[in-house]
């Protein structure tokens, strides 16, 4: 499988964050294609980041598919307007 | 459920990483305690890190045994060992 993980950093207004995540985010996020598995969550203790969510893929190709769907692109393109303490995303294989 | 996510950087040495990974620390990790899943992965692309450990708990007190027990500190004492490019621990409560 292939893993889709998105790490967001500390946002300057983290009540607006959750706002825009839970209820335009995840809504655009939970129409893309080929997700063969979701997962959101929310860092406790000291860390450099504020969430994460992974989404995983049976495939490189399917990874590639949603990300290039209309609605890959719709959900790619609101991180910018909710992230305000970046996002790192990383890609990995999964052994 | 309470995932840890250890975010491996790059090693000086990856194929030294890799023997040590293997051969030492995936065999010390199995024999803790508590673990409800285990997923390790390589990071393909650009990335900051190099590999992804994770781990899943019912709790936060299964962590903690986890944790403290001596299959634990074990697994954690070998870090150091080969993660030449450091390991960034996130600690987050799944939604």
């Amino acid at each position: 499988m292939v893993k889709v993980s998105v790490l967001y950093g500390p946002p300057e207004d983290p009540a607006a964050f959750e706002e825009h995540y839970a209820n335009t985010h995840l809504p655009l996020a939970a129409k893309m294609p080929k997700v063969a598995r979701f997962e959101a969550s929310k860092v406790i203790g000291d860390a450099p980041y504020y969430r994460i969510a992974e989404l995983w893929f049976d495939s490189q190709e399917d990874l590639q598919a949603a990300m290039g769907s209309d609605e890959g692109q719709a959900t790619t393109a609101d991180i910018p307007k909710f992230a305000s303490g970046g996002a790192t995303v990383v890609i990995s294989q999964v052994d």
